[in-house]
């Protein structure tokens, strides 16, 4: 074990697309000894999701990262000391480690929390972490999703698109996958068992959606926001319910886009559209976290993991989830566990 | 009593502002004899709604109004004979009459419904018609409002607009109203009691509610959809609901205008939106009218109404509303009570 905790620093606000200088690399000594009810950890894996580019710019439901702090990121790690009762050195957690080779953390809605036996430490950042509880509670709380609905995603392949497709498949649910390039299209319609995909690079989405949900749309869960979005409220049914989960699109755009021409849709077809956080049903976790690791230990939804190697590289990784480059959950190797 | 229906009937789907041209004019005899189950009423009042653009235009929530066929419209009248149980010569009653000076109505989940005792008939097409129907389900219900919260309204003189604000005023929230001209803003302010308004043909809107909103918008209830939207849901406070009824501003545009560019907000601040269409409502109206007709009667509420005289003005009435001439609601006279 080193002595010394590397990390990135916040050094200006993105903008545009993020860039490696809007970080610094720090390097110091350890802390010689832990407060109460704190523990070092030594990250293993860090979950690289897009609401981080909204924690570097401003302050939103959470406050901005500030200029030379770490920057703020979930992560898995292993227990090296410990003050705070329950967690012994050894144990596997998830919390808020940041982007640092080690990292002190004390109890919060966020974390720490002890993984479950024989869960592998890429999945507690992934499917059991919050981006599969985002596509629980996003699509069955907020989406009120009901058996046998159209359920049609965008970021299809992406890590919360595409837990929320196999969800809605376990649910008996028609599902549409909307994706980028066709390896993503193949890999969700042919390994996930989504019912069809639609590739946005070459296909006409609008034409594609009509063709796909001749009975309108039930739920359409928005990880994009523009005119996927404006494409699929032209077909949302009777009482259909629009889950906004982050509108990828527009994160580094100087100016934000446009929204969706069509919103009289929502008047007319009585349809709903709501966004959600995630951490605010922190108290149904452990509930979902149960009903996930289920379905993941029967085999009847998968969990695939893109991962980028090393801590260095972790603005590097933050960039491909707005370029479409990841397949999956996109993390950062930290440290071998 | 005259022996001739006169008529206008739907001519043409409209094409930006609707014109006169759009309808033809019909002179007809009175139906012979009545079926078993209608009654014939002779129109009194027609309730000229923006909703009426639409049905001109295409199939949604009901049918599009047919070439040849009689505008569509609510009205009130008075019945002239009768083969329906409950219904006699003389009574007053709210229905479909449609733009003609006499109708053959039968029941349905709009009408006819008698009117109550001492009601005036303008009263009957306008606060206890579907306007102040709309007024009151989209903001207690679709809005879920609750005492204390802030509520901004647009097209705040209009007839939904107004009764949406003194509903909410009797509620005991905090309301702001938007509309065009000193006038209307004078009216809602110191004879209707909102709070506050805002004139957006002279102020800027954007910066007005966020000086006279400091905590948030609870509840927006849109009229208008557009650049006020859009304004209203930058400051939409934590679950924040904006209740979507209509985009008035965008019924007579060839191209659909672009949507508001910041639902991402609706995200942060786990906000909602809705549309709805208040015959949904229609087993409650009874209760609702109750409601609206006590406020009334304490003079909690006024209902205010512009009238246009006579069946031939109807296509300009209609007009009316997208030139924000009126204040209050919009009726046609096309008989004298």
């Amino acid at each position: 074990m080193t002595e010394v905790n590397r990390s990135w620093r916040l050094a200006a606000r993105p903008q545009g697309m993020i860039k490696d200088s809007d970080f610094t690399w720090h390097e110091e000594p350890l802390p010689a000894e832990l407060g109460p009810g704190q523990i070092l950890v030594e990250t293993l894996y860090l979950s690289v999701d897009p609401t981080q580019r909204i924690w570097m710019e401003r302050d939103s439901y959470l406050p901005a990262v500030g200029i030379g702090e770490v920057m703020r990121a979930g992560g898995v790690g292993r227990v090296v000391r410990s003050s705070l009762p329950g967690f012994s050195p050894g144990d596997l957690v998830y919390g808020m480690t940041g982007w640092q080779t080690h990292a002190v953390i004390e109890p919060s809605i966020r974390g720490p929390r002890k993984l479950p036996d024989g869960v592998p430490p890429t999945m507690a950042v992934s499917l059991l972490g919050l981006t599969g509880l985002t596509a629980y509670f996003g699509l069955l709380d907020v989406g009120s999703l009901k058996d046998g609905e159209t359920v049609v995603v965008s970021g299809a392949a992406g890590a919360t698109g595409n837990a929320v497709g196999q969800i809605a498949k376990i649910k008996g649910c028609r599902v549409v996958g909307i994706a980028g390039g066709p390896e993503k299209c193949a890999w969700i319609k042919d390994e996930l068992g989504f019912d069809a995909a639609i590739d946005y690079k070459a296909e006409d989405v609008y034409k594609r959606l009509g063709e796909l949900c001749p009975n309108g749309i039930d739920v359409y869960f928005d990880n994009v926001g523009g005119l996927i979005l404006e494409a699929a409220l032209s077909y949302i049914a009777l009482r259909g319910r629009v889950v906004l989960c982050g509108s990828i699109g527009d994160y580094n755009n100087a100016e934000a886009a446009y929204g969706p021409n069509n919103l009289m849709n929502l008047v007319l077809k009585r349809g709903r559209m709501e966004g959600f956080i995630v951490t605010d049903y922190a108290a149904r976790f452990g509930d979902a976290i149960g009903d996930l690791a289920r379905w993941a230990a029967e085999g009847r939804i998968k969990d695939r993991v893109d991962v980028v190697e090393g801590l260095s590289n972790a603005p590097a990784a933050l960039r491909r989830l707005f370029t479409g480059a990841n397949t999956g959950k996109q993390l950062v190797k930290v440290a071998a566990g």
